[in-house]
């Protein structure tokens, strides 16, 4: 039976001094709400965000820690996303005052755009825009603690975070170092959808319930988030500026090549400059995250 | 019956100040000839770049100027690609010395690799690596003269240039801004596959034919070079850091959306927020470029 | 009579859930000791930095927290450096494998360079370069815990931190938010001498004594730290990529301008760009450093 | 006698494609007459530089290109700034639209500052400001012409350009690379002022008269420009983003150091680590200059 993880109290940094809220044991599977990243305070179109959050200190506010039993500094922890489920009727976007990725000539004001499930919960609807999208939810924020520094929820780096890569999503399984006795696990910032880039810095954020299941590779060591899905494996990159992401992403995909797949470095790199794909995942947070990524199919060796 | 336009004498930069090579009226058929990026002096596995390059004083070889009759400044320049032929057996890409997007910790060796076409012509396959990619031409170097300036053909730039977008490709169209009398276009650098970012700066480059077809959109301007395919609509940005040539496609994608599609500037940047797409083109030229795109089914309003 | 403060145990992290070594109350003098970046494990050119560091787990021993009593957030904390005075004879600056400013095409094997005090300690001298250098002291890292971040010892923020500027010095005040009841001050990392840039990422470590004093500015917010000597005012921006540094300590500038010399926004940002001046502190850091500075004679209204 | 230069019509690229308005010797004195950088269209506080400027289709007007008598590709060029003189009594500055530095909450509307000279010429006063500030003249713009490119007199790079770096000053001399026979010099730009950054963009336009002395080093190759005053060397980097611009300036610098003093690799690598001095010329052109340095007296080997 799946064990049911509910913050009273959300965090608002990735630490490895907070009590865990949880403790699991691997292969166990679990089911983890989250809020969204404003908590909830804005709703409808009525709401101005500046002073919905006026009074508000920290944003992003995430479920745990959650303690994963048996996890040790040097090893790997595998995070499977068996599902998703979206746990409100609408999602909320907005423009934020000085925020976003783009510089346009004239500032946008601030305002809230509501997207409302529509179509059996498959697609996104926003009534101003009157364009329909698909519902393709995932999780922006997905991390654990670092090894002494406490990193807040805006911010993506090697273990994880706020990262807003849409590859983080049911289905697929992530990788992350760890760096604390029992992994200390968090999670939340469900988008509903979100392009690649994130641009405005505000995606369909939306309030839902995962069902995920841990694993352990003792002894394992890797340097940044890694995710697998079915056809790809991919690395997370973040760092500024944007050319630095990708060289990390890049380089952590190399390195995955290289260990588990029988290539040399050269083979790899050659690669991957070949038919490797690399897409932004976010452009607007405190460092920009990008996704390198390779097909399975490549992954065979052939015989002429 | 095409024009065929063959260039004796190949260019090296993008500059208004060369004699045309053919002068072609809109809407009629052209058959273009490029060369590889090292002009086919690297052949097998057994030469040595810094060897078979050492007399080269430039790399990436156009073809053109094209002049295309009754453009002027301020128009758009529209080409269709309707085909790319490979003219040769082989595509070549290899490591140069100082070059390449990732700095690994043991350098690697200069080295070439040689891709064979294999399997009627659908797929490279590479002896050391063993692995069979698909083929998927491209034009890595694609552009007009800008207005004043000569510059690199090793350069993108607002003119287009040494792009680097896998999507100026077949059934694909591209527009360019007009700076001169003529447009001058130049093309080159055929790539028969690259993966996204160009990793080690080196494609599997190769001889190629391309037919083509101008045409002008009279007192239209753009900024930046634009991509329509059968899905989508994409805008092309080149600059450095990588977040500047991430900011300058997705402002111009919205230019596009606001000026053809009916959005305004608000909804245009909350739609692309939400179902943009971002990849890099290339990490390692001497400004990065960025595509973004928006599927087109998106650009269709919905009443509710 | 002046409180002494020497750490037991030093810290890696600048963080607002650490026990204060000390409480101060302001306007009285402290005396502080420091530990070089190493904790001294380097000493003699026979040290090889990849062994002498091969089981630390963490660089740049700060000592600290201090209380200071009454600071709340919101408040400015005013740090006067009255004195540095150096506590060995020499100091160390070191190659580090994979760490410095430049990519050199050659890689430079890791080598220790023993800086020896001479000349009635005013002058360091390298017996293997042979060029004698004025001893300039000052703090490579001083700040205050972030609001609920715990921040790497390497890293410099908003809060101060290890921003390696060298006018951190005696004579100078230093003043830094508050985000914390008691503000949390830290201090460490003396460098005997070091350039601008600090190059290959090690400047002239060494193990000091400073004699400083706090005060508070109640109710006074300041973004930024910034820093006043006898002829200037300055201020510090760290950001990636470095031309966001330079952005932020500007900005800084222009408010102090505005906020206390009695010039608009429109005369700050003009006379900053006509005789600002703008250096780097350090470009090895996880983010880079930069000085925006105004001499005070500009900052005098004076009648045609 | 002095040769007088004068030209008819402006160069608003540095281009090997035009026809120089001047053959030289080296050795012999010359005299060149500058445009400012608007071609003296901005006269009064009653201008709108939009409005002045809006016909205007390049900024930046160059004096060249003078074409020196034996100079070749492969040699350096010697330009000795003897004197600089003012040629009127005010410079211009302004806010222009969509340019600058900063990106202000509060967007500054466009406005011209007229800095007028005063006490015997030595100094600049604005009487909106009121503040008096020295002038200190120097050229914005400086170099040779590229190899095959034409580039922007707005642009710099390798070839000199649009560095905005106070240090091309009088007294001081500036090593130029030459990559055309008769090496193709231009210059322009005069600032009567300007802080380290030039942070809204546009410093103290003035025209103005220089008198200079070309001198050809043959066969010697520098990367980028350097520059020697009576006290110190220093080379000019030019990139974006500004970190790789550091970069380049302190590897130019160290390769100096390597090249005519005598120093190791390593040695100068320390050496610049603990002496060198760091200062952003321009932080607003296509490229950021930084500008790194060293003392002469840290030239000298001492023995102990």
């Amino acid at each position: 039976m799946a064990t049911i993880i509910k913050n009273e109290e959300y965090k608002y940094i990735f630490s490895p001094y907070l009590e865990p809220v949880a403790r699991i044991t691997p292969g166990n599977e679990v089911i983890v709400y989250t809020e969204d990243a404003f908590k909830s305070r804005i709703k409808t179109e009525a709401d101005i965000p500046s002073k919905a959050l006026a009074t508000v200190r920290f944003l992003n506010p995430q479920t745990g820690p959650i303690y994963i039993e048996g996890a040790e500094p040097g090893d790997t922890l595998k995070v499977e996303i068996q599902d998703i489920e979206l746990t409100r009727d609408y999602a909320v976007s907005c423009f934020l005052k000085h925020f976003g990725g783009l510089h346009l000539e004239e500032r946008l004001e601030e305002k809230v755009w509501i997207w409302r499930l529509v179509e059996n919960r498959q697609y996104l609807y926003n009534e101003e825009i009157r364009v329909k999208i698909p519902v393709r939810p995932f999780y922006g924020t997905f991390g654990v603690a670092p090894e002494i520094e406490a990193i807040s929820t805006m911010s993506p780096g090697p273990f994880g975070g706020n990262m807003d890569v849409p590859d983080i999503t049911a289905g697929n399984t992530v990788y992350l170092p760890v760096y604390n006795k029992g992994a200390l696990f968090y999670m939340g910032d469900c988008h509903a959808a979100q392009g690649e880039g994130e641009l405005c810095g505000v995606a369909c954020e939306i309030t839902a319930k995962a069902t995920i299941k841990f694993d352990l590779i003792k002894g394992k060591k890797i340097a940044w988030p890694r995710i697998e899905s079915k056809d790809k494996i991919m690395a997370v990159g973040s760092a500024r500026p944007m050319e630095d992401a990708a060289r990390i992403a890049y380089a952590e995909l190399l390195a995955w090549l290289a260990e588990d797949y029988g290539f040399t470095k050269a083979e790899a790199y050659e690669l991957l400059t070949q038919v490797g794909g690399l897409y932004v995942g976010n452009m607007v947070d405190t460092s920009y995250s990008l996704v390198a990524s390779i097909h399975k199919r490549y992954l065979q060796r052939i015989d002429a």
